[in-house]
């Protein structure tokens, strides 16, 4: 964003592209926006960051890609407390004014599909790109879903098979430019990632005592609520989605399913069913070795982010 | 950051360092913090980032100073609104484990200076150092003093004098390590800037018009001010503090003094005197003519970005 004239153009072409504010809310343009709270309840805050070379080439996808994907993963970071976006704040370093366009038209896209409005940021010259969201939710008066609730007895769930998105990338690698017809699925799965709303607001209503979304794959991303709730975790399998290996579904990550710990399973299946949504997949329980980490009576590694196929 | 144990490690010395969350409420190390809403009122939310090599270089400050900074610029966009900061959500990109310590000391001290607190964020590795802090604020349920509502007529205002932390960069690079003791002030105008939150709400509570603070520089940022509010602006001059020159006062940028615009003089004097505070400076008024950007008769170029002494 060379000097302030292009900064100014490029804060417009931004604003032009996004949804526009109500005429009693302020969003972009402003030193702060002004929003509504809440409401009844609590807010949630969250906050992640993707760094070019770190979380993405821009040699395997579009600008577009990286601005639904870093929306899309702080989306999932609210869905993981049972609760619903609001409003986001972007901030981008390093991006030409091509790569703006791109980066905002995947916001666009994102916002759209999750009913969340961007309504700041901030823009910086740079080096190399790196996007940053930040983002509020709500519970709308119900209680938010930490990692520490889970007990001895909980059944453990996810809410779809895993690996997806690191055979994407991997198959990306293998033939980039020219994805065979199988992987597509595999590939968008890495490239426009699905926060899981309506499935974290379903384990919240089906009494879910704790939830973490899978980003840096499940293994790692279950010894995080294991060790926050002080429980050990025995699981039968790790469920690997068509085309994935074994290894993606454990260690794979940017999966963004939601693992949740439930006491009563049909209450899981029923509140499921009624909200019209795919039975999440039961995949173990919860122990009170607070130790254990075990899956098809192996040890069951905490890793993911080291071998992340990034 | 290393694998995920040296980035769970991290984590817990930040979470450490930093104040801890009310047993109501969840900060750091869940998906996302759960914290009470603003309350009455609108909620206020703003991001600024920093990177190194463009606005800051740790061969001139410390990484405790750039914590402070990062913080007190964001609080300074919630005083920029009439606003009081709440939480914030920091997202650290490229730092070593004694970087991030740095950081995080200058933080909690900015926390603690304005009642702020760090609720989350994220941490990334990557070829450079790259800080983002996202805010929250209230108004309290009084109203938020946007850029848009100056008119003909009003008196403008600065809450101090201009071109310290310009001045300062600019004494630390001349002689970096050996301040001469005049120069101590402005050094630390640079590299601790202070966020008018107080001054803030006075204005608000006299009656500001329009409201903005100072971070690319008196002339780019009052010309925003101005093209939001569709007035003209006739400058008497521009306060240089001790130390800083003209071009320092008019263009040097980072002084996050607060400018805003009001009918009523009188009750500018007396809301800022009740209050404990220094007088704010009047510098010139608005007109009705909107292309006006004058200053002593001269043009008033809107710049500052392209010249900033970074």
């Amino acid at each position: 964003v060379p000097g302030a004239d292009g900064e100014r153009a490029a804060i417009e072409r931004i604003r032009i592209a996004l949804p526009q504010a109500p005429d009693d809310e302020t969003w972009i343009g402003d030193d702060a926006a002004v929003v509504p709270g809440p409401g009844a309840g609590s807010l949630l805050l969250a906050a992640d960051t993707v760094v070019e070379g770190v979380h993405f080439d821009l040699d395997l996808v579009e600008a577009s890609d990286v601005g639904w994907k870093v929306l899309a993963v702080n989306v999932s970071d609210i869905a993981a407390m049972g609760g619903t976006p609001l409003h986001a704040l972007v901030t981008i370093v390093g991006a030409s004014n091509s790569v703006i366009d791109g980066l905002v038209s995947g916001l666009a896209e994102a916002c759209s599909t999750y009913d969340c409005a961007v309504v700041g940021g901030d823009l910086s010259s740079g080096p190399l790109l790196v996007v940053t969201v930040a983002i509020t939710g709500t519970t709308g008066g119900g209680r938010a879903v930490l990692r520490t609730g889970a007990h001895a007895g909980d059944q453990i769930f996810v809410t779809g098979p895993l690996g997806r998105s690191s055979a994407g990338l991997r198959a990306l690698r293998a033939h980039p430019g020219d994805v065979g017809p199988a992987d597509l699925d595999l590939v968008a799965a890495y490239r426009r990632p699905q926060a899981r709303v309506a499935e974290g607001l379903a384990a919240s209503g089906s009494g879910a005592t704790a939830m973490i979304d899978i980003s840096d794959g499940l293994g790692i991303d279950l010894d995080r609520l294991a060790t926050a709730s002080g429980i050990g975790i025995v699981l039968d399998d790790a469920p690997a989605a068509c085309g994935a290996t074994y290894e993606d579904a454990l260690a794979g990550g940017e999966d963004y399913e939601l693992i949740f710990t439930a006491a009563d399973s049909s209450a899981v299946s029923r509140v499921f069913a009624e909200a019209g949504l795919r039975p999440p997949i039961r995949i173990g329980e919860c122990v009170a070795d607070r130790t254990a980490r075990l899956i098809g009576g192996q040890p069951l590694a905490a890793s993911g982010w080291e071998h992340r196929l990034r």
